[in-house]
């Protein structure tokens, strides 16, 4: 298993009318969260990119369990338990700091795509880092 | 059914780095789509707001299949096909316009809140709307 | 003058918890703006950047007057005054619909850039679609 | 002066097609600036809202000098230089981290509006608190 805690914070730009944030942000909280985890293991996205390598979001869930506020701090759990063939899944848990509830749950697929926007297969030196990442 | 076609058009602001509309936006376009589907029978959702009842999103589902590029014109077709009782449910299918090809389907399940946070089940009014464009 | 008007509406993404538009959504409608404004006199975006040149924005200003609110239908018009040397400026006036008070003013000042990021001069080619346009 | 350090860096979603930050982005990351830099005084902008006080944008001013790119960290340094009487402005300076020159320099002027929309003077509870540390 592959974790990472991300911590960010509600801002005034995230929260809509309801007070409370707006649905499509917690994608943009999952993002960070997996470009941070991809970081701590040596994997940064801007160096698989360079390599022609590209990780767009095929699918993408998400459960709004508790609404969270305008300066509320937030931790972004982010997971990899599966070693990727062709597909790549990445597990979210959203906690306000300090709450032990899940406010937010869910996952994106994401597939490995050539620079020509053809899909591959993930390189070995990726799935490398992967797999003794998450046998430690 | 109820069905309801939005169309809209890729701007630099729904674009990434790949060149590709970025995943978290096609959340913004159902939004879009569902306003206007409401709308379109009567319930504009300001409206529904006034009566002090609102529609938080409390699932989201997302299949990227192809991406869409900037200054692409596209059209989101979304459909509720049940009588809600506490839950909503409303497909989205994205097409890029004179394509056959779906680009993006999903879902959105939306709970009926109270202004003070609590669920609630929907009100006859909007239920009364709902049943007479379903059946139709 | 180049004018053009872009016609659109305020959702729920927009809108931030004072139920007004958050300050940084107008700079998006901006983009649409002249985004439209460029295609109505055959200058499409994506064209110009097929060329090698891409018009980053240097200067943005913003007067926010009235707050604009969810579903509002807004228009915005967009005005090209002089030819380009090296910088072209792009003045706005966000209006609601059927309201004939300034919402929101500003303007956007773009350099000319080629692909490697150096800035260069406007090429002829666009410069004789604006001043054909601008004298009309 | 009031002056604060703020500090993030560029995702995904903040990346246009150019590989550059969109405009729009550096309003978000100023407004998380200014939030921060309100906290760090202890006044919580969270708190000033809990009085009925709000700080709407009534004109924003941004200059783009050096592009930003996906997982440059930026600072901002917002400052306070003169104690407001019905408009309060806050200066902002975004460099990248280990970098001397400004990236992207702007300021926002703010009112000071009661709930129903009107526009007020500041209250002397949030006067007082700028006053003693601008006097620091």
């Amino acid at each position: 298993m592959i974790r990472h805690f991300f911590e960010t914070k509600i801002y005034y730009k995230d929260v809509d009318k309801m007070g409370i944030t707006y649905y499509s942000r917690y994608l943009e909280f999952f993002e960070q969260a997996r470009t941070e985890l991809f970081s701590s293991i040596g994997l940064k996205v801007s160096n698989i990119e360079d390599l022609g390598i590209y990780l767009p979001v095929i699918t993408c869930y998400c459960d709004y369990k508790i609404s969270t506020k305008f300066e509320d701090k937030i931790i972004i759990q982010s997971e990899i338990s599966k070693i990727p063939k062709a597909r790549l899944k990445i597990d979210y848990s959203l906690k306000k700091k300090n709450s032990k509830k899940v406010s937010v749950s869910g996952y994106t697929i994401h597939a490995f795509m050539k620079e020509n926007g053809k899909s591959t297969r993930a390189p070995n030196s990726i799935l490398k880092i992967l797999k003794n990442n998450l046998t430690e």
